[in-house]
């Protein structure tokens, strides 16, 4: 993409309204706008990034064998009055009349969907287990939206839905959904802790939430230091129930507890290694069992003929909310440092003279090159001094910067730059080509 | 993907609600359901043809050098009252309250909201010509929804908002979205005539509406049978202006229109040749200058240092309802015949004797092969006999079906069927796969 083309609003003050490093990362980068309280636009830049990260959710979903589905956002009032959420559901609903006056809502949460959709397709004990998921946006209607889009209105969300015969079977998807999150955090280059989580009324200890470090989280945390270690858990078979649930109790031992699930006990064996932080959400995982099932009448016939009332558990993720987070856990004072996977491109070519024949000729041959195997190249071939360029090619921090100047051109070579290390290396052009395609 | 592990339910009877074929063939291969009136849920095979769909018009969009963003649903009525818009619009807007009383409104389209982006990035004439578009769901609360995604409620459109110095650029703007439509509709196997539309107050004659004939079509149109050849756009360049002006003055020499727009000496022209069907809109390309520029007082400084009034086009494709457009163009009496480019999965292999032990291991055998090579196959592994297997291959419209079946494995065989031709050929395993990587 040739930025001269593109549509990158860059702002060069950091905006009064924004709190937050990561909400004034994301205005400054030209990678969001508000338009109402809470409410976002996606500006080009901002929306290659949750296009990455929702490409990771959903082959991390697909890996573990979750089936992708698509709910409307706007349902009826009816169905959740089925399972009596309509009225217990507080003001964070948005609550609509269409023109016909029929209650409606925008969906905070498909719970209710998602059991009547299982039900219209499985009729029995064969059609289990199963786990349908969506990337669906949301709307919870903050009384006082902030921090960008960690706690915004509209909002995109993965929620996953399983449904199994039996306990252990429910807890073998559950362990699924588990290390699939470790998975997928991973590769967004977070480590996100899962943490024993309140499972209020129903109660039982299958709840996690996965929660990212950050002083400008939201909720208390408290864990063993031994959890910043980063885990491998590539080679952990998920389709082998016995050794999926030995992996995630290794995983478990060391402590890490929301604020409401503390165990002073627990904290106390800890000792020094015991940390207290401020964290963001960006995950949770929970077994509810019938909750649903039972309260809409869902059954599928048992392999004795038998009625069974499927369990269920339910597994969300912040897909926009980890543009936040994400930013939160990697910038600098000049910007943000995307990790690889989630960059927006991987390269930023800059132009230094783009009135100089040479760096010109140079630079257009690099872009066709690096484009025409895949890389992904933001081209800054604007009449612009190096200065900006740096400015903006640091903050918006694209993982490389490959820099064309008429010195370099004359003694045949670029530059390279890292931008999380800031590591700058001249080599020849083809050597940074094939560094860049390695 | 296993069929027995997939979410696929198929309905053996035609659902009486369902009044036009595209509808009826949709709920009966298990691609949608309706969550409420003009509401659907997309399952699993619909939402694949409604990714694979969205994906041509993302490539297409990209290639003719618009940038992809993406708007909130919920917008502000504040928004909307700037252009004059907010009370005009009708009763299709769904205008909703939100905790604070505050008037919001789930966007019907979104010229306002692109306007307000638009200038809160350019600022200056080196900052045009740009086209922003977005792929996102829509709401219009029609009195009475019908032909399942054909007139939902809820539906996903592509909108695209071209902004430009003056009238010629402007025109080239249109013309690329022109062009790139005649591609988009013709890499998914059909047939749309563009034909000149209803400009309303604003007037002129750049209006285009690109209409699929079809029998159960809203709309009366009227055009020269000559329109039904193909016409090949591959060649044009749409980066000459000139030149691509020519060709598409070139493709429209044949007369269509529709009805608000008819031309009876053009028809009496045709003579003969004169058509007239019903059709259902697709897409539509609209130029309409400064109307909401002008309104909300959006300028740009010129190169002469004055401002300069943005001109604008939007162009929307009906991403939802064309997965209705293909299937009422693309059936027969056994089901939807898919074209490949937006088949939800290229290959159906049916292994009819689930319990032979060769039939097993030779369509593990495919299936690995198939799917480590990259071709989408929907393995049907359910034990079933082969009359259900054969007639749900057929409903769900997949180009191919491979069949493994135990007395063509004791001859070293397979079949190979093209669902569109009904044309079957025995060969060899290693010869279908060749024939299905190709």
């Amino acid at each position: 993409m040739r930025l001269s083309r593109y549509f990158l609003p860059i702002l060069k003050e950091t905006p009064g309204e924004a709190q937050v490093v990561s909400h004034q990362l994301m205005l400054r980068a030209g990678m969001i706008r508000q338009t109402a309280a809470g409410i976002y636009a996606f500006l080009p830049l901002g929306l290659r990034v949750l296009a990455k990260i929702e490409g990771i959710v959903r082959e991390e979903m697909d890996r573990a064998g979750a089936i992708e589905v698509l709910m409307p956002t706007i349902q009826s009032a009816d169905l959740w009055r089925q399972s009596g959420r309509y009225e217990a559901y507080g003001p964070e609903m948005l609550r609509i009349k269409d023109r016909h006056d029929r209650e409606m809502l925008f969906s905070p949460t498909a719970e209710e969907l998602f059991t009547v959709i299982f039900q219209n397709g499985a009729k029995s004990y064969r059609d289990l287990p199963r786990n349908l998921y969506q990337i669906q946006w949301k709307f919870r209607d903050e009384v006082r939206p902030r921090f960008g889009l960690m706690r915004g209105r509209e909002f995109l969300m993965k929620d996953a839905y399983s449904f199994d015969l039996d306990f252990a079977a429910a807890k073998h998807s559950y362990n699924r959904m588990f290390i699939a999150y470790m998975r997928t955090f991973a590769r967004m280059g977070l480590d996100a802790i899962p943490m024993q989580a309140d499972t209020g009324p129903i109660g039982g200890d299958l709840s996690h939430e996965f929660i990212v470090l950050a002083p400008t989280g939201e909720s208390d945390v408290f864990y063993d230091e031994a959890w910043l270690a980063a885990r491998d858990t590539s080679a952990v078979d998920a389709d082998d129930a016995d050794a999926l649930e030995h992996s995630i109790s290794g995983l478990n031992t060391d402590y890490a507890a929301t604020d409401e699930k503390r165990d002073l006990a627990a904290e106390a064996a800890a000792g020094d290694r015991l940390k207290t932080s401020k964290g963001i959400e960006v995950g949770q995982v929970f077994y509810f069992g019938d909750k649903y099932t039972k309260a809409m009448g869902v059954t599928v016939q048992g392999s004795d003929g038998q009625p069974v009332t499927p369990l269920m558990g339910s597994y969300g993720i912040g897909v926009s909310r980890l543009l936040g987070a994400i930013i939160e856990a990697r910038h600098d004072a000049s910007g943000i440092v995307w990790p690889d996977a989630v960059a927006p491109f991987k390269v930023a070519l800059i132009n230094l003279r783009v009135d100089d024949a040479a760096c010109l000729a140079a630079c257009e041959g690099l872009y066709a090159e690096l484009t025409a195997n895949g890389v992904e190249v933001l081209y800054d071939d604007r009449d612009e001094r190096g200065g900006p360029k740096f400015a903006t090619a640091d903050l918006i921090g694209l993982p490389w910067q490959l820099v064309v100047g008429p010195k370099g051109i004359a003694n045949g070579v670029v530059e390279l730059k890292r931008r999380a290390t800031g590591e700058k290396t001249e080599l020849p052009m083809a050597d940074a080509v094939a560094r860049l395609l390695a």
